[in-house]
């Protein structure tokens, strides 16, 4: 398997490790948005949040928190993005799970997404074809 | 409380609902990133992520990807977003945990967060800081 996330795990690539337990690591993004965002990966290879199991899910969730204090603590953030992106189109880049976690401050200049607005009518359509979609 | 989300939980504010059980509700945000984009939301109040323990958030991971299927299955999406805004300096409007899931597609025009670079040594430097701080 020719994972980048994999080698980091196994320590054949160099990363900033600041976490790391029996099933997960955490390590610094090399490319921030701001100083101290970190990445954490289940150590099993899972390609993406849609294709892993609810057990993995939740040991992923519970470390969160945890993690977002320490960066929080040592470099006194008190706001955090927690961000999972899934799919190529929703700009994942290493197909290797991995929770972002952003650290944030007023005035940091980071840019939401746009939002967008929907037409007379437009979101009871878009709901009702969601809420078919749970009995289809 | 004065809580839109406990209020739209309640039924005393109408909202697009796509899904409900016992302990969740998820609804469609009315200005979204992209048709679709949803919220899922639990129904006992908690303010952010990090005031909320680890049964619950458990509880909010394993909706996740189930919501995300029926939107994609209902408007042709593969891609998706699962992003939780802690504080108001990383955007959280609502104090009211709320996960959003926001459908993607290839070309949609959403931007992500821009990245920054580290100096020379700066890298270690945070990651020692961080280490430390699980320590302390």
């Amino acid at each position: 398997m020719d994972c980048l996330f994999c080698k980091i795990i196994n320590n054949e690539i160099p990363a900033e490790k600041i976490f790391e337990d029996e099933a997960f690591v955490a390590f610094l993004d090399i490319k921030p948005n701001n100083p101290g965002h970190a990445l954490l990966v289940p150590k099993k290879h899972t390609d993406t949040l849609l294709l892993t199991g609810d057990a993995e899910l939740q040991e992923l969730i519970v470390r969160a928190p945890k993690i977002a204090r320490a960066i929080g603590e040592a470099l006194d953030y008190e706001a955090f993005n927690f961000i999972v992106n899934n799919g190529r189109a929703a700009g994942q880049v290493i197909d290797h799970l991995h929770l972002h976690i952003i650290p944030r401050r007023d005035g940091d200049g980071l840019e939401h997404f746009k939002n967008r607005k929907y037409e007379e009518g437009e979101i009871e359509s878009v709901g009702e074809k969601i809420r078919a979609a749970f009995h289809g």
